[in-house]
């Protein structure tokens, strides 16, 4: 049945039925992070990078309706150039992309659901979503935790912004079980930094020992995922007061401006660019790279 | 195993045998909603109208210590007669009253799980539980959204009352991967009017196209149900300022009386019927008529 | 697969092919609850209990990387020597210590998944983790209830202790659709007290109608385990004025000495047991009996 929804392009198809590494690549960034032709040309090196660490890159989309292990470069080029225009895809969207057969780009959760049904393990990306600022009061809690709760596959990320709240996001996938790991670090790295001040739930140095971890999980039928936090190289690490600072600054405009709900975060990422003055881009796409070669690397050892 | 405990009404099997469409209906509407004999008039009409608009009605209860999909005329009148000393009976009570041997009146969870051992995927009833007011204090949370998370019916309301907290309900929905869906409209309705302040995630104008997404929902198995809200037609709808005054009036009544925890949403229920004067009560029965036949046209197009 | 992680005792793994009853028993209050070599002999008198009433103990810990349902007396011996040096497992914990192989103590949440894995239906303990007082703000919830709603195991308890927030842990029990059971009581104890001012959802009287509780839910696939709350015996309860009073000071303390996060029960704990002078640690031993004798006759009528 999955079949009928499911296009696998033949080099990841390939790899699976061989049992070669793959790595899946989520599209967000392409359509939703970044100006083209910048996102394309990221998008293209992003998988450049998982391939020359050995292993097969399958960047993962909805285009006419038709769920994608695996973009074409001329696909790429298609999410890249149509940009803001194509829907962001979570899990309570993908019926609604497929029933109207139109394009969508696949948030963390969405990417997920669709690297599982292909059979991917390992999927590398920027950051996850989380527990929002103030999500006492909103309940506004990304459905990326849920996904991680639920769908077997690993998330190479490094942490998550501070835009959202981290502690109250490692309170949230404790109770649901997610283990989060830090990749040679004790401390969750906080996508722009490598330090957040808060505690991974475990350390691990080498990718084959991930590889072991996440083994034993899957062998158990201890169904989810799991979060590989993989701090961002530190040359191009921001400083942590800056982006503290930039974070609060944006924090409180918003509120003076009103700004609530979902406008909320884009406004804050808007920000912080703003802010920062485009240095937060440049670390964005170098803690995707990062992620890329982890994930590639942890793919081969599983 | 579960025939064991599971009994479908003849005419309610030959329809799933056949694949023709059938509709479950609740039954806490029946013991809970309004006196007898107003609530089997009302039941057998919500019949009729799913007849009428070419599906077979599922009624569901438990009575004597066995699940229903499907109830007689007696069944009915039995339910409506016995009233209020009948049990609500949601997943946790489940395994209770049938242990005991009793009788119950399946709530919008309740519902769910039986008409998906049955094998019936589209559902009408009048509303659906949510998070309530003041939730991030109380944790007062129905379990409807755990059920709309995970058990694969479709469930046509119109809205949820706006006694609950409307905006928070759609968060938690979010964050649990369920799709709201507006049938003709942007707004989530709020039960006795058709606006709410809040939008729906996507507008469907047609049963057919309601169809289509949840056939591709299911055909990915992504697990759990859909929000249909179906808004109350203009003609029953209730004065928004007026509502939304005997909701607040309410409130703090209760607020002032200590009325706290389960004792909260039957006084609010009470006090706005008062209020109002017992128009509540009409717009509710004819909403459910509405969704009734919603619910027909979807299951004939699944 | 499971098979190569899972060593199930010979005594255990006969009675579970034979149908006899098995108790499930958790490795926590081993290692982390009481000092050597009282925690081995009270390990040891729990599983005589379990004998004593017809069933088979089957403590639950993860030995050098295997999980292990059934310890011989020496694998006891063992893990109450090593005491606070054994790491506490809770789901996201499992992979790294199998994958680590070292050893683990199992909590609620830990015991539940070896237990299920095993075939073990009941399971006996003191008492379960819930909501934490102030969770609105920390977001501080147990696994053990997110284990509750999944696993298919009986949880035999005295209740929780009121460290936490009772009120709080039902609402959340109610949204996930675990049911509460009290044994012969219409009130949910408290740990060291029968009384906490909160109802259970059901009051059921003996094993047997408790059995035909647990049959009737897993028959129907309605998955995840119930809280089986039992009272502590009225010669062993601590005075609930007193009890109350402890905790309250001890939460006023923790307040004033800025202690948060994971170091709040602890501390709380431990400043209980000081104000107490170690009568609350008698209590906890005799509850536990309590409880394994429960968990036993339930066992013995599956
Ligand atoms: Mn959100
Ligand atoms: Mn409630
Ligand atoms: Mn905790």
């Amino acid at each position: 049945m999955i079949e009928k929804y499911l296009e696998i392009s033949p080099e990841v198809k390939k790899a699976l039925e061989e049992g070669k590494p793959v790595v899946a690549l989520e599209s967000t960034i392409i359509s939703h992070g970044m100006p083209y032709p910048q996102n394309v040309e990221t998008a293209l090196n992003v998988e450049k990078v998982v391939r020359d660490n050995g292993a097969i890159p399958a960047t993962i989309a909805i285009i006419n309706g038709k769920l994608k292990a695996g973009l074409s470069e001329e696909e790429i080029e298609y999410l890249g150039k149509k940009g803001y225009s194509v829907m962001k895809v979570s899990r309570r969207d993908i019926p609604y992309v497929i029933s109207k057969k139109i394009d969508g780009a696949t948030t963390v959760a969405g990417t997920m659901i669709i690297a599982e049904m292909a059979g991917i393990k390992v999927f590398a990306t920027g950051g996850i979503g989380g527990v929002h600022r103030n999500a006492q009061e909103t309940f506004d809690i990304s459905a990326d935790l849920q996904e991680l709760a639920n769908t077997n596959v690993a998330v190479v990320c490094a942490g998550a912004k501070s835009i959202l709240d981290l502690g109250l996001t490692l309170e949230y996938l404790e109770t649901f079980g997610v283990p989060v790991i830090g990749y040679q670090t004790e401390e969750l790295p906080a996508f722009y930094t490598r330090k957040s001040g808060f505690n991974v739930n475990f350390r691990l140095d080498t990718p084959e020992e991930i590889a072991e971890f996440l083994k034993a999980k899957w062998a158990l039928n201890l169904k989810g995922g799991a979060v590989i936090a993989n701090p961002i190289p530190e040359e191009y690490q921001m400083d942590y007061d800056t982006i503290t600072k930039a974070i609060e600054d944006a924090l409180k405009e918003a509120e003076k401006l009103g700004i609530k709900g979902k406008e909320t975060t884009p406004f804050l990422l808007a920000k912080i660019k703003e802010i920062t003055g485009g240095e937060s881009l440049k670390s964005n796409i170098q803690l995707v790279y990062n992620n890329a070669k982890l994930a590639a690397l942890i793919a081969k050892s599983l």
